[in-house]
């Protein structure tokens, strides 16, 4: 079975250095220790080897296709969603009274983790299924709970989330699918949605559509959308299923991710379909926003998943390819030696590095932001806080695994030389598969506005004076300690750097010139997520030194080695390039208004 | 038809900021003037939008494929080949005397560049044909020139580069081919050849390879290896063709560039494959690296063109597509004015910005490489001169195009959002198709250490000294005009950031750290390759700030204001992060040596 995860690294993320020990004390996790959680997360793994790595590169090769008014996907797919609902994976955070196992959403974002790494085209399956059962659980009446939830949990049925029509994509306030409400309290669904991932597939028994639709006569904008039910079939009195006036109007056949279904769904064209209202009318895109701030986490998981099972792929490779030779004094080549094996060469080195320190650094963030997921949940006291800083962090966390993913996967590709562009090997599907991650769930653009226009703004700088505070106390740490001092202090230099930054920005946004304030947000996301990352690094030092400074042989002495090393060459390379992006950004020329005289032509 | 590049701008590049009419001054092309090279691009233009681009997608969706012995590719390269012969594209460079249309190498560079933005599949079987029957008719015996030349310049027969073995991809010393001298005074060449682009299809007469192997009893390395001729089919005495035991064994199948065949060929399998020793033995490499150099500029070429292309899809895309708001001032959403064009969004029009920066920049580097090399072959004095600059860029113009233009290619499929990643759009294409630029010909990091490695340490540092005055006398000339003034100090203070990181570096290999001295080889690549490129924008800058003040109207002024703010972009935005990457590599911190006590796990 090839490697595409680490299992002592992931433990060594979620109980050293995330210190979830300390989280399942808390009531709602306390049926758990340790050792079950570890061997929850091993049977995942040993399912993933078994069921989902072997149909990977088939999946890509067979891709899942529309035909006859079906889409047609992987025939394993329907013993894998069975599997995933026996193991508890679907229901993994949910509440023991909805039927899940009340795990923290850390342990269920872990487990998807290792799902992705084996085969990223399928553990979005169970995903939306999920996170639409949630939606449900969360926000509409009981009754719905019971039709819906067990069903979905168990992996019977699929859920999706409708949110994209063809003329409203980044921008939702120009949804136009609609809802008529009917003499029995339901309403009659009109409208079509496309790029539904797992829209339609014949492995589900019933398929819950969460749809984002505009009632009649609401007002316009965001603020007239509200959420609904709509189930693929609906279901009668005596719990028989009736077709509901959905249609596969076709698909999506796309670069990468080709096993997983991508829908073009037609709601109503007979005048039959019928929504369920979730909660109050024209509230939801509220609902749908815990929905998609999950999603966000899931599709930087993905990228950090992705950017694994690369990183394994080309280790191996590197470790077994011989090319070229090692450089003696003065630049000859030891031809005496002969060949040697890749890996020894600088730039190859430098690669993996690279690889190394973006897919563990994005892990961890991932590991981060759930950490303070389930803290916000589990805990009685300081909700908010726990709250502002998942804030803070969720765009971050859907953006820099998806974006320096991509650098991470073509770096690995590029360790294959011509190899890596070939169909035989594996890094050109990793390469395919992760584009779409900054994409998902809104694009890199779109989290940056949120970084930088509402989050950084909110609640008058709190959530980021919170973030900086959490970040301070992590570099007071590492200042302790003589391995980590320079790293730490590294850090604690970018910090002057954000605030001359926002200073330079804010005055714009307040002196009213809003496109001319956000115009660089994306270099901005770019220099933070970095900053972000690299506190993950420090973190990741800190337990990695303590471990070498005890008597604690839980790890081995060269791994915590390795993670020390690999912190340090993010800071050189990745955190080096920081400080001319800030300047960048400072910078008092814009170019980028669509009021300049010049343009793009 | 759709725009896949911009004949102003190539007219405005070539004979304005590379004043292509003062090399026409010369004997070597004074058969040409400005007119007879319009009229000849037009022609190249004109078969580009009616030949090449219409079976751009079909000739990915049904790749070139090996079945029963043969490959087959789209049944249209057969007609296209002849064309191409027939308009005089293969012959472009080559002498008169030769059936050429001696026109300069820039010509030739800009007309395959034109059909490479068409599809970028097909013109490597004219460029590999011409450059193969370049190295014939520089080194073989001109008894070979007659038997070859013409028909590989009419596109009857096709010509390809044999380099690559299973085990000698970068590291070309390790070739095991062999080569066994016989009674006649030919050889037997028997041997495995991989990667072979355009190395077997059904629509050449004759295949005429150029490959490289080991005569029996040859030095090892590099010093033992022999350059031949070996064609598909011997040419008997009365003209007539016999199999020479060139079998294809296979393909590559490719995540990209699929319609462009890649084979497995093995010969002399059957003791029966004659090859023709091309000049002295033992000196195939030096002459094969004529061939190489031209290739590289070429890569660069084909990555300059796909970004063109992807630019213009990308622009298309965002002048027709509405979505989102304006945002008025304190970032409350224009509802009133309703969707707006994505182009009128900040973040899109940095995208675009950024691959118009970035392409337009690469093509200007190429034909900057390309002038250079016309000087030399065409002017009496100071060809040592030329040939210094040409040294110099041949690394960087193969490598600046094709690792930024994987980032110009990427930001616009971004652009394009969910549609970005699916098969109905085109980007998807230019995204797989670009990324094998950085590995053809030598991969990046190959090509980083030959620039650092060599070139920078070339004749005592006489190769860097001639470019560093040759973008000195552009930035005086800059200086000179207010518009221009602050760009070209910003350019003029990298050069002192160059300095400083050579102090650094060059004391490490002296010290007889030849490892150490390269490691950060590829982020010194990134940095010069800005600063050439900044350069070429400088150029670009003056002459169009030139034209502006002048009365001169045969450019648009909104097209050369554009050039001015794309410049400025350019310089904000690229330039402007390549101070931190200096730092980068005068950081004292060694991390990617194989010595080292940490490593990748």
């Amino acid at each position: 079975m090839a490697a595409y995860f680490n299992m002592e690294t992931l433990k060594f993320l979620m109980f050293n250095v995330h210190k979830l020990e300390e989280l399942l004390l808390n009531e709602r996790y306390n049926a758990f220790d340790k050792e079950s959680i570890l061997l929850f997360l091993q049977s995942v793994a040993d399912f993933s080897d078994q069921d989902l790595y072997p149909i990977f590169k088939e999946m890509d090769e067979k891709p899942a296709k529309f035909s006859d008014g079906k889409i047609h996907v992987h025939p394993k797919i329907k013993d894998i969603l069975v599997k995933q609902g026996e193991l508890g994976i679907i229901g993994a955070s949910f509440d023991e009274s909805l039927g899940g196992l009340q795990l923290p959403a850390t342990v269920m974002h872990a487990a998807y983790f290792i799902m992705e790494a084996a085969n990223n085209h399928i553990p979005g399956y169970a995903g939306l299924t999920a996170g639409a059962a949630h939606l449900i659980s969360s926000f509409a009446e009981t009754k719905y709970h019971e039709q819906y939830v067990p069903n979905m949990l168990s992996g019977q049925w699929s859920g999706t989330m409708c949110l994209s029509e063809p003329q409203a994509g980044s921008g939702l306030s120009d949804i136009k699918c609609s809802a008529k409400l009917t003499d029995d309290g339901t309403y009659r669904i009109k409208g079509h949605k496309i790029f539904i991932s797992g829209g339609d597939h014949e492995y589900a028994g019933n398929i819950i559509h969460l749809l984002l639709a505009r009632i009649e006569g609401a007002p316009a904008g965001t603020k007239g959308i509200s959420l609904f039910i709509v189930p693929k079939y609906r279901i009668l009195s005596d719990q028989t299923l009736e077709n509901n006036d959905v249609i596969t109007a076709g698909d999506f056949q796309k670069m990468g991710q080709r096993g997983y279904c991508t829908a073009h769904l037609v709601f109503g064209d007979n005048e039959d379909c019928t929504g369920y209202l979730v909660g109050e009318p024209n509230k939801g895109l509220s609902y749908m926003f815990q929905m998609m701030n999950d999603a966000r986490i899931a599709v930087g998981r993905g990228g950090a998943a992705i950017a694994s099972a690369a990183y394994y792929a080309s280790l191996q490779y590197a470790q077994e390819r011989q090319q070229g030779r090692r450089m003696l004094s003065g630049g000859r080549k030891d031809d005496a030696a002969g060949p040697t094996l890749i890996i020894n060469h600088p730039d190859v080195r430098r690669m993996l590095f690279l690889q190394k320190a973006i897919y563990e650094g994005s892990l961890s963030l991932i590991l981060q932001s759930s950490v303070y997921h389930d803290r916000e949940i589990s805990e009685k006291d300081n909700k908010k806080h726990w709250n502002l800083l998942l804030e803070f962090l969720t765009p971050i966390t859907k953006t820099y695994p998806s974006e320096k993913g991509k650098l991470a996967v073509d770096n690995g590709l590029q360790i294959l030389g011509g190899y890596g562009f070939c169909a035989d090997f594996i890094l050109q599907q990793y390469y395919r598969d992760i584009r779409i991650m900054s994409i998902y769930e809104g694009t890199t653009g779109i989290q940056s506005l949120d970084l930088l226009g509402r989050k950084v703004l909110m609640e008058n700088g709190l959530v980021l004076k919170t973030m900086m505070a959490e970040m301070l106390s992590t570099i007071s740490e590492g200042k302790k300690d003589e391995r980590l001092m320079a790293t730490a202090k590294e850090l604690e230099d970018q910090l002057p750097m954000v605030e001359a930054t926002l200073a330079h920005l804010i005055p714009i946004a307040m002196n009213g010139e809003p496109e001319k304030f956000v115009s660089d947000a994306t270099l901005f996301m770019e220099a933070i997520g970095t900053i972000v990352v690299a506190w993950q690094w420090l973190k990741i030092g800190i337990t990695a030194s303590n471990a070498l400074n005890s008597s604690d042989v839980s790890f081995s002495a060269s791994m915590l080695k390795n993670k020390l090393h690999t912190m340090r060459f993010f800071y050189k390379y990745e955190l080096g390039r920081n400080r001319s992006i800030f300047k960048i950004i400072q910078s008092d020329e814009v170019l980028t208004l669509a009021e300049d005289e010049a343009f793009p032509d």
